[in-house]
């Protein structure tokens, strides 16, 4: 077996919100090695500047890189949005941004090319999605919308009920009144979200299909990794490692609703 | 006139908040000059380890010492909960925390000995107002409860209508079952909604007595100011200067609705 293969793929996110990525790339490559790299002691990146995003950005990756990857996957929006293109040009690996994993998997799934977006003030703002989707299919509309409480709300762990229902409501309301026939989660701490989003769309009247670029991602994955020749042919299950910069309380409990299982080992390592 | 009465007051915080203390020191001390510096590339504090808010917290206050004060205000309630002792055994001008400025008046105003606290998550795990208000009178009860969602809903502008209104009572509710006559807001975001806040009171039966440690802090600093005769005896408005340590798109709007007023100058620093 190529001794590459065994190498595993680098996973990074500005916080948490990344391990749904890891969680659907276990899911459809459970023969992966995989190591987290969550830099919460800078979380948010979507409130900084495009030029703080790209150092932290860089921090992360080299990080990870250092420690022997076979490919980089850029599970933060906001960092894909900034950073993807600068870290292509330095890196020897193949790097993934979930933007255009999540872009890609809307364009497929749209028949009347009407696709609405939302996700954090920052990535709406970046307007790298309509970019990304453009580019893909120019004939596209895309329609954005920021919904900046939905991850606290999910943080909190208040995901059903009035408030997070009418928070959807009032997020989702100007894109059904464009007909969209897709509606990307831009944000990976939205799938938590999803049925509610769901139940809201059809309230309002809308068939628009939901999708997310967390599942989006771990496709993009394996579809990369078959064609470079990386994919693990090994039968034992593969190994998660994580890391992160900070260690605040209460931390397992948020990450390990995102991931959907035990985290395991965890160290705390300074990158900055 | 002595000289360093003419020096000016140094404030600090995670981010754009403490401009709410900033807006109650020109109103309470129109006189005095003012540096504020706002580390919103570091934002938020709340959910970092207590280590890395100290080592934030030394950065901020080292930029603004630098630049020559007659006193440091912590306005950040992270920073006060867990830097203002190791601040003030560091430096000879005189340090105030938002947290004891919000003790100390929610202590004066209550009769019936029941205080409840919301702040965020980190403020609230924290136990430093309970700690405080303990050792100003030991006979008072404290309450206290996260409320995550609020920061959020006023950095949106979301401060009117069901969701603000529901997420309030979920928050408030479980203090007003305790019977409180005195519910402290310990958070710089919440000034904003205060007068929400009051309603929802109303409605529940509450004759709680809302106090905000904005205020409070600038009562504070106009009481020390005085005892050490650093009272600013200059007849001219005072100035404001601020720093902040990221440059975000939308920065300004927020700003100014926590202050009140035109920022003015701006100029962007590094600390780290």
């Amino acid at each position: 077996m190529n001794k590459k293969e065994q190498l595993p793929i680098g996973v990074f996110d500005s916080g948490l919100g990344g391990l749904t990525v890891v969680r659907q790339l276990q899911r459809v490559l459970p023969h992966e090695h995989i190591i987290y790299l969550g830099d919460n002691a800078r979380v948010p990146y979507g409130t900084r500047s495009a030029q703080t995003v790209e150092r932290y950005a860089w921090n992360c990756a080299d990080f990870l890189v250092r420690r022997g990857l076979k490919m980089l996957v850029i599970a933060c929006n906001t960092a894909s949005a900034v950073a993807v293109d600068s870290l292509r040009q330095r890196l020897e690996v193949p790097v993934l941004g979930v933007i255009r994993a999540g872009a890609k998997v809307a364009v497929k799934a749209s028949t009347r090319k009407r696709i609405g977006v939302i996700g954090t003030a920052g990535t709406v703002g970046s307007g790298a999605y309509p970019r990304e989707i453009k580019q893909l299919d120019s004939a596209v509309d895309v329609f954005q919308n920021a919904a900046p409480l939905l991850v606290p709300l999910v943080e909190e762990g208040w995901i059903e009920g009035d408030v997070p229902m009418q928070a959807i409501q009032r997020y989702v309301a100007p894109l059904v009144s464009e007909k969209i026939d897709v509606l990307l989660l831009g944000c990976t701490h939205y799938p938590v979200l999803q049925s509610s989003i769901e139940t809201e769309l059809r309230k309002m009247g809308s068939d628009a299909l939901v999708v997310d670029s967390a599942t989006a991602m771990a496709i993009e994955v394996s579809e990369t990794l078959e064609t470079y020749g990386l994919l693990r042919t090994d039968s034992f299950p593969g190994e998660l490692r994580c890391y992160v910069t900070d260690w605040p309380d209460s931390f397992i409990d948020v990450a390990e609703r995102f991931l959907g299982h035990s985290l395991g080992t965890v160290e705390k390592v300074d990158i900055s």
